[in-house]
């Protein structure tokens, strides 16, 4: 065989590979990805089943219980998703409209504006509301004014905006749209065991989530469930206008999950094995520890930072407490701070990471930080530690500042 | 908070979370997934890094140089995907061509069918050929013959097809395709590393492949690598039609990979960070044996295996040699052996998995088995295990037929 053309470029291409890759450990008090809790950590590396063998049969049946467990739900269509939540995501409007039908977006911060991004390339009549104010939340009165006025056959909500770091009280948002023929679909990605989350009785149609917030899993996988509503338009569909994307057709998630076919299981394609372990042992951390006391400990660790960084002096982005966020708080960059360089400071000193903003590029948006408090990080020594370091950092740019005068 | 409603339900579902799942060690003779490499399956439990991490980036870069060794390519859009092979297969075609444009598949066995699913579900004019004989090469007048008929601006064929265990020669195939001005997708997923493929020399304009086959990696992350025409079409369409898939989008994926605005990393979504770890020490793992004596193993393997398999009186599907692919054998079932209850017995006394056919439905198709050898496990020692114990329940269900008689 004949590598000689283009072996040259190729040699300076793996030179870089000759050592191994070894990532330093950070404390990731991001908005996501967490740390992984250790033990999901070490099942990632457990043997390789196939996915044709009867092991791993059931390990999908158990994973779909715990998903159940963990939105509350008893649809039978709950799945784990190869893929980013971004997928889950698509996966949720793209197997519910038909082109042409309309979607409503609730526009919280970045979320909203990906999925108005997505219905329209999907194809669909698609319609936003916004609020003034960062992270207020939308009332029922507003969304029903939305739903008289657009009749969308789906409307989106994200339950927690990491963008901002507010959460949409769900209260009767369900009970409101089906009234009005529209399917809902609940963005939980980091709502998921940090806020309270009950899919049947908010009657959620579809609800999704990921591995790499609250339940301190791997990123690439997503967790994702139908209500029986969802399921019948999906079924009466999917002969006669299946969607465009073969890899995300639920028709097809179901059959390989061995639900469509007296659990027979047909292939679909390979799942990432490795990341359902990490998956299972997340789920199975919380059912140790109660999916109450999971949401408990993040809520105490929210009210416990936000008193922490409003002693150091420092603002909250979201004004009402009940409109912020569990596992993230958006914290105000004061005028005499440059964001970026501190956050790079607790990098390199501390070996923190906190968040910058998603929404830096926009001037009507104030500066903020992020911190995210999820998974194991929801715990009060390391909220500690951060703080530590964020008025270390604080102190030596005030410092810097002050020398430069 | 009030879990009681559905308490019940939920405490029966998690029942089976009690004990820690532990999958069993067999031996994966399947066409995929195969055994991981140890290192690999090891390097999925380093320490997480953020996406947003300059370190993160840096292994972004030597994943990318990594492929471009195994794929022999200079191109820029290099990356792996968040997702199963099959989730390339899709990005490959939707980015290419736009709805009402005419693709052209080859349709060996299995993925040239699917390949013309995805087709028609994006609204494409699709075609396919085929041929009568099982595993048959196409010719270049066939292929010549077809795109002068059919005149498509995009065709697939699948290097390696794992249905049949067969190997297409993709000699002068891309020259011929240029010529028709149609560009080129070849699917490698089985044929990466285990047959030689040089995607610059043999013009092909999209490559991908599945990292859970001859890199003895773990599923769930794909590869793929896109021409300058690939992406000329890309980026010309990304403003006027931007394809329906956001998840999809190449403009997207490369900005994510810093290859579009002077190495800035744009969001797009958290990719599989344990998966991309595993990714890197495969390459490597191939790098320090070198790619061409990888290959050589496989091609030594192929050669072994079909000696022995034919030393015990079995036949195999593909009848010319060089038509037959390194890394999957196809055996025929002898007419007294139940092929399934022979993989049990394989499986239940001996701990090796052998691969059943994708294509049993068909009644045109003659019942076979698929032997895998891809990884690590294109080893004589393994071979030998595997040959010893299908002799043995070859003759165990001989021996039960006589006892019948």
């Amino acid at each position: 065989m004949n590598l000689m053309k283009s072996e040259p470029d190729h040699r300076l291409m793996i030179k870089t590979f000759q050592e191994d890759f070894m990532p330093h450990e950070k404390l990731l008090m991001i908005p996501g990805p967490t740390n992984l809790n250790p033990n999901v950590l070490q099942s990632l590396s457990k043997p390789l089943l196939s996915h044709t063998d009867p092991q791993f049969y059931e390990l999908l049946d158990q994973i779909q219980n715990g998903i159940r467990y963990l939105f509350q739900t008893n649809n039978p269509y709950t799945f784990a998703i190869t893929g980013s939540a971004t997928i889950a995501m698509e996966t949720a409007i793209c197997n519910l409209l038909l082109p042409g039908q309309t979607l409503l977006s609730l526009v919280h911060g970045y979320w909203g504006n990906r999925v108005a991004t997505m219905g329209s390339r999907l194809g669909y009549n698609t319609n936003i509301i916004q609020n003034n104010k960062f992270g207020e939340n939308f009332t029922l009165i507003q969304i029903e004014n939305a739903l008289r006025k657009y009749r969308p056959s789906v409307m989106y909500v994200c339950h927690g905006d990491s963008s901002l770091g507010c959460v949409q009280n769900l209260n009767g948002i369900g009970k409101l749209c089906h009234r009005y023929n529209c399917l809902l679909i609940v963005d939980a990605v980091v709502s998921l065991c940090t806020t309270q989350l009950e899919m049947d009785n908010m009657e959620i149609d579809v609800l999704f989530s990921g591995c790499q917030k609250a339940l301190s899993g791997p990123p690439g996988i997503s967790l994702i469930s139908f209500s029986d509503k969802a399921v019948q338009i999906i079924k009466s569909r999917s002969n006669m206008c299946p969607i465009s994307s073969f890899y995300m057709d639920i028709n097809l998630v179901a059959k390989a999950w061995g639900l469509d076919n007296n659990n027979v299981h047909t292939y679909h394609y390979t799942p990432a094995i490795n990341l359902l372990y990490g998956i299972h042992t997340a789920i199975r951390e919380i059912i140790n520890e109660d999916l109450s006391k999971v949401i408990e400990r993040h809520q105490k660790a929210k009210h416990y930072l936000e008193k922490q960084i409003q002693n150091i002096g420092l603002k909250l982005l979201i004004q009402e407490s009940e409109n912020r966020l569990a596992g993230i708080t958006s914290v105000l960059i004061p005028d005499d701070i440059d964001g970026n360089m501190l956050i790079q400071f607790m990098y390199t000193k501390h070996d923190i990471l906190i968040g910058g903003s998603l929404l830096a590029s926009d001037p009507n948006v104030p500066k903020f930080w992020r911190i995210g408090y999820l998974g194991v990080n929801a715990d009060r020594k390391k909220i500690n530690q951060t703080i530590e370091s964020l008025q270390d950092a604080l102190q030596q740019q005030r410092n810097k500042f002050k020398a430069h005068l």
